[in-house]
């Protein structure tokens, strides 16, 4: 993976959210810090340390959060975004204001955290098909208020994020189709209504199916729980057709399975699992 | 655990969240289902099931994301928040517009879904101690935009919270004790400068720390990282002084050391694991 | 046109923003109208009529500004959303306290005769090629802070929507491809950075940058500003590759242009005339 | 007309519109852009260049959008704000993070190009009237969310402002006349009613009306459709009862009638056509 | 003073403040209300009791606050806004959920009173001049985000507001004279450049002064601290010109002055006293 | 008293009010100042002075309005924080751009005035009790939207905070004890549902209730409206549980009863006439 290749959500965007973080923690005032240096702290210093192995993600955000405090924290990465740490790496040396460092620690840890144990199961996945052609992708669900964050740590862990909301593509499921009578009238009511360059994706359970969303013109096939077998016959009926348009399976991905499915020539393995089964990666900050 | 005892942060805050988080979700509109229903949906029907076992949480905040869609949704709860349930338990039914059902659903199943994994596992922590009188609290390692929730979630699997952000309690670091020139100069600074029903609590690791805390009248001490042995020394030692000081034992706290100490005599054992180290509760909807 | 396939952006997003709206105008009070009715307004009734011919767009959304200053407004639509009307026209009438019909004309008007304005432009340009296959669309040269209901009214009046933000979906332009050195790199390093359901558009101006787009794979080509004979061979190219790739003409579209740019077998013709270069639709308010 | 004298909003109030209309614009991230440089991008040059003759407006703004992107876009401008433009002329010169000047650059554009449409047909109409003490004034039909722009641009056209909203002036129109049971009650109700430095301007259809309000004492009298014959008795009526009595025309100012109309002897023509019979004046960017 | 001519700022004004100071008090939640009642309240019946005799003020703002904790919530006042109130008077019967009651008690008591201590000192300076034809008026000098109610409580103390913001009349003041080289040079530049129905308010402290005032056609002219004697010239060479320009007498007004200011036959009388001089007029809740 | 000790609100919750109050004065444009000044003002420099002798507060506040406006203001303070100034004292010294000078003043010294008017009467009643052990509090009687202001200011004038808003200490009044069935049971049910680290504090009318407090582990007993004599009691009943209880006197405090409350020996007075009875504290600005 070419962690140069992962994309930030734009400042203008991310600032407002870390503001909103910061004040959580915040609130009315930190009582312990403020009350210590109510007039201007002295400079500090500080480190990250990482306290078990993983994948490091989050550490350009977690510079932000300080420098909302204080322009004059300076947060230098000792190791690139998408790094494999063991246990002890120091990540990130800190300098600035004592108050900023103490006011801003456990936001900036807290997202840092989160995201690396997001990019370390990411990246367990990833592992098992890495030298097949077929791409894990995330899916919507996601901590609400973090998706960006959290699809961009999926990522750093080397995935390829899918659609982002409802809004960037169309995802027709079960209940759509079943509401509009059926895979062929839900795709022609849509296709009419939408911006034009938006794809749209099928969810498909059955051979018949992925032969009505061929007919169609999907431009996406999900094919969702199905067995082995049934994966490599669809996968045959759309290559047929097309090799424009793209093959994601679902349902019921592990560590286990995910293997087995790539091999069946699907392009895309979507799984909420990096993002839903992710324990936090242990990091810490200890001032020198 | 009496459920009836937790507490929803007002709808006043939450409903603002909420907005913000269907918005992260809905984007620019909900290509899918409004382009199924452009101009007014039909009613449809839904219900909630689990699909592992565990403890439910979120279900009234859940309730509350689809009222902001359509005052005409209902959801009906069929469990008790905090209820232990199956795999295949129907815990909620709705009603209501389709788009306002399949453009809430995400944003609703992804928030209990994460409070529910938290319950859960809190419960784990919980249930070995549950003889005894130490209570489990929790920590403010909480995911950035959701602490409330969090910590609502915590009270739902048994825990009691602790702070819930920098200013509504003092708690003085080692980082503090040392940027203060000790744990005295640092008690008695803060305490000129806080408000005065606010509690100061100190981190200590060694006898003499918990001497000195005594000493300058700390109301909270907390034991981070001792030896069970130390513990107990440090509980006899603060309990000869007052009850009226609480007592909490910090660090690395497992399902399997949990119970050692709260046999100390420790009134709170606080531990990140239940946020930090749960997973979602998989919980799904299925339109009927 | 079957204007029931056009699609509001939902109430969640549009009622900030006509609450911005409305105090933009009314700032810290009405002084006119409040200083008639400073504790309560009698109920009233008015008509909207049509003082130039047009096609009528935005009443659903003026009626909504309405509701935000009082529940007891009603507006009830005597026209169908994209209907052609003549001057004299009664398109609607509206019954309630007086203060808020007054109070919320001069925003509800502005806004529908804006949208009305682009909607009988998009109508004309969309007459020239209402029997041939391709298809109208707009761009992002919209007025800031309109563009979800600008793009509402281009599809009232028969487009159908491009892209709606810089995030929907990719535009690789002359300055794009520059940077990149060509539009080969320029698509892979794109393509490997963005959720994959989104699409990808070129913009080419030579038959060679054609031919680059479709060997790596563009999902939409976009021919700019090419004389007729260029596109012809353009369309051509590109059919013999997929007729899964969209081609788009753009660049300099009149009334007068638009039929023999379709001609050329194109997909969609995009053009920004109907926002840029429409006036707005002349609409009254008249109490009876 | 001395462009001097034109009063831009304050930027305290600017900057948050403008971080609104990126945001529209931007959305979850610009996905060409940020695809092509993720990491940082290089520096680049750009000229803008105007595409048709006209009145060039916006320029400042423009500028502005560019710095909230990055405060390291330099952005020249080469002619003065309210210069008259032929086709060609470069009138900025901009340098900068190539990232930042291709994400700015639609939201800056569609700006500067609206304001520079109605600059142009603000000044068309000015020059009617430019040797007559009569000043051209504008309205409250303005796009929402604009309207302290689009004034501003009728100023850098030349004319001035009319009130800015519904809170810094008195306007009683005939559905306010009506309510109150003639203008004499209508103005002594409000006038008790309002900051006492606020001016009352009476919309008046005949002679008679006229009598009233000058009897009331309103501040300014608007002639509403009234014929010229009329109007110059009107002007006669009030001339001769103070001279601090602004007098305005309104009612179907075209650039065949605003002459004569002027030449009643009104202080003040109003005309909504600037802003809403406008189009854009075409602007582009070009990098170099 | 006749109450029914005070005017309100509107509810989609007022609703934002009211909902930020319902936030600053109930912060994370109402932890002693909300522990009490975390799963619903039962209903409850309160009375406001006034325990000092004053003016009531601001009675349908408190009733407000309570209505957006909780619809079920009746506010009602048994006192006109204005009311000389005496020790005891009860002035309002509430009834609703007592969780709502307890929640909005000290946010809608505190506004309350402050507006009430306003319109009581308020009425005290009006009192004084109520026979004669000046009026008193308000200042800028106001409690930050709190204008539009303080300029509220002094209309209920029967005064006329001034200017609301910098942005609803001029004001020329010594600072701006020295800046722009004199009085006419300032009142010619800002005429140019202003929204043409705001009026210009010069102030002034010597008779050439108003002279210039006068000359270049001020609106309204303040004379500022100067003596009854000079203030006496001053109207008179005032009212010789034009019995359209206001007079406005301001600086040191007392409740002593204030007569002998007004017999020199100014219009009115501005005073920040009643604003910054006055005191809260105590109020209470007490449950039934 | 040491001004050191003051703690104000982080500047990352302080900004966002400080904007919000300057557009409230400032609305759509200063006419004046902009007028004057529409591209660009030259620098000026300005003092402010002491209209009345009083304790001095808010300076660093005041200051951060004005760079809110302009990064090239400078404002240096001539005295000290807390500082007792009388009638003509120069306390700060400006420099910068004239337009942010003339455009931030207002809203600056109303900051000012407000909360050295506050200071300087919370100072008279902390004078009165200087050599006692007993300190002053305040209460939650403060101005909407200025809490934190307001209690910055007490705390300038020597006085310590209460809790600052209804979720950062438990307070059980009389109408908590009469719903919950008594205060022993009030007391256990909110135990169960607060943060631990929380305190809290009940309100006792009677010696019973002082008994029932003690008995059920109360952190802060309040004697509301006591005589000498039974506060005198309370005291001594209270001591003979256990140093560690917080003892605050409450109800009708003034200067004349102040000292001989604080002889009983309570922990704390609290009032809330330093906020509710002060007048503001004049000051002004003066150009240089």
């Amino acid at each position: 993976m070419n962690v140069s290749t992962v994309v930030l959500p734009p400042f203008l965007l991310l600032d407002s959210w870390l503001q909103t973080w910061l004040l959580e923690d915040i609130g009315r005032g930190d009582r312990t810090t403020q009350g210590l240096f109510p007039t201007g702290a002295p400079p500090g210093e500080a480190q990250w340390i990482v306290k078990e192995a993983g994948i490091i993600a989050g550490l350009p955000i977690s510079a932000r959060v300080f420098s909302l405090l204080s322009p004059d924290v300076t947060f230098t990465t000792l190791v690139a975004e998408g790094a494999t740490c063991d246990r002890g790496t120091v990540i990130a040396a800190l300098r600035g204001p004592l108050d900023a460092l103490l006011m801003g620690e456990r936001v900036a840890l807290n997202l840092a955290m989160r995201l690396s144990g997001i990019a370390s199961l990411t990246r367990q996945y990833g592992d098992q098909i890495a030298d097949l052609p077929t791409r894990l992708t995330d899916t919507r669900k996601t901590t609400p208020g973090l998706r960006a964050l959290e699809k961009y740590a999926t990522q750093v862990g080397g995935a390829v994020n899918h659609r982002v909301g409802l809004d960037d593509a169309v995802m027709i499921k079960d209940n759509h189709i079943a509401a509009a009578g059926g895979i062929e009238p839900a795709i022609a009511q849509i296709r009419s209504r939408i911006p034009y360059p938006l794809t749209i994706e099928v969810e498909t359970e059955t051979l018949e199916q992925v032969e009505a969303a061929l007919h169609q013109g999907a431009d996406i096939i999900m094919l969702d729980n199905m067995s082995l077998t049934m994966m490599r016959q669809a996968v045959a009926m759309i290559r047929k057709t097309s090799d424009r348009i793209k093959i994601e399976a679902s349902g019921n991905i592990t560590l286990e399975t995910i293997r087995s499915v790539a091999e069946t020539g699907v392009d895309y393995i979507s799984s909420s699992a990096p993002i839903t089964r992710s324990t936090w990666l242990d990091l810490s900050m200890r001032m020198l």
